[in-house]
């Protein structure tokens, strides 16, 4: 149960969006430039992954799972790709840019100093910009946010997983636009 | 020295600002709904205490000078009291509900699934209301994401307490608009 009042229909981060749309607006936005709008050279499906893999790190299960969705829906990909790379990215079948991406995420998933110099360079090895390791850092650091909001309060997370596919085809379309995110909930929940 | 190649002059997260401005929008823009808008029960001061108390729990030192001095400024208070709440929020001279919500904010940085029942009752028993919890729970989320933010990418923190006082100052006046927080700053350190 919810640690406050919270509006039943809507699942994990979107029923404190509907709870406090002064807060809901930059975070969404946040989101959106972080993960949707387009990037120099980071697809958006390769954001997802960061963003599912932090998440998961984190154990937060409605982000993990919604991330890992949209992820799969950006990349055009399978889940079980997604979960391999969750899993372990190193063995993963990723580029080595990617790998050395996620390694700097997780370094800042447990803590800002964490991050290294040689963590780094392993990064700019493999041909990473000053841009894809700041947007790696942002992102993992927004994920510390996101995951702590939606576990702090204690929100309602379903266990469907026809759930999380079909909201990750929607993010994966429509982006974090508030307007999107507030007013198909329960319509999709239902159909799920 | 920055982990990629940021504005010199400008100190924390405030180089990070000018470096990617499509991200400090939102991020201004979270900090200034959840630290300096009017809130329905908790004073700009409070607010900003949590936010130097997480900041000082992630040891971030430019979000837990700048918040310290903000909050200072805030409360019409001095720098001691800021810091004895820091160092111990059971024995500082501040409202017992405001202990409580200090409470749930140290359990939020350690990660979100660590805030119990428990806690929450404390906070009802002082007092506490739905939306004092959830902007409790989103501001220590937050600064798990701007320590991070500026920790993880090795940015520049000068040991000036007079500059944090100055920006405290600053802030506590002026928001987190980005236009002030952008245009003001080496001017500001210049001086210091």
């Amino acid at each position: 149960m919810p640690h406050i009042n919270l509006p039943e229909e809507y699942p994990g981060i979107r029923s404190l969006f509907v709870y406090r749309p002064e807060t809901a607006a930059p975070l969404c936005q946040l989101a959106q430039v972080l993960l949707h709008d387009p990037h120099p050279t980071l697809s958006a499906g390769e954001r997802e992954l960061i963003a599912s893999y932090v998440s998961n790190l984190n154990t937060c299960k409605f982000c993990t799972a919604t991330h890992s969705a949209i992820a799969k829906h950006q990349l055009g990909s399978n889940l079980a790709l997604v979960k391999q790379v969750l899993a372990d990215p190193e063995s993963a079948p990723i580029s080595n840019k990617l790998r050395a991406l996620l390694n700097i995420a997780a370094k800042v998933q447990t803590g800002g100093k964490q991050v290294q110099p040689e963590d780094i360079e392993r990064a700019r090895e493999q041909g990473a910009t000053d841009i894809e390791v700041h947007d790696t850092v942002l992102i993992a650091a927004a994920f510390c946010m996101y995951n702590r909001y939606v576990d702090g309060l204690a929100t309602w997370q379903p266990d469907n997983e026809a759930f999380y596919d079909k909201m990750g085809e929607q993010r994966a379309r429509e982006g974090y636009k508030p307007s999107s995110i507030n007013f198909t909930l329960t319509q999709e929940l239902q159909k799920s």
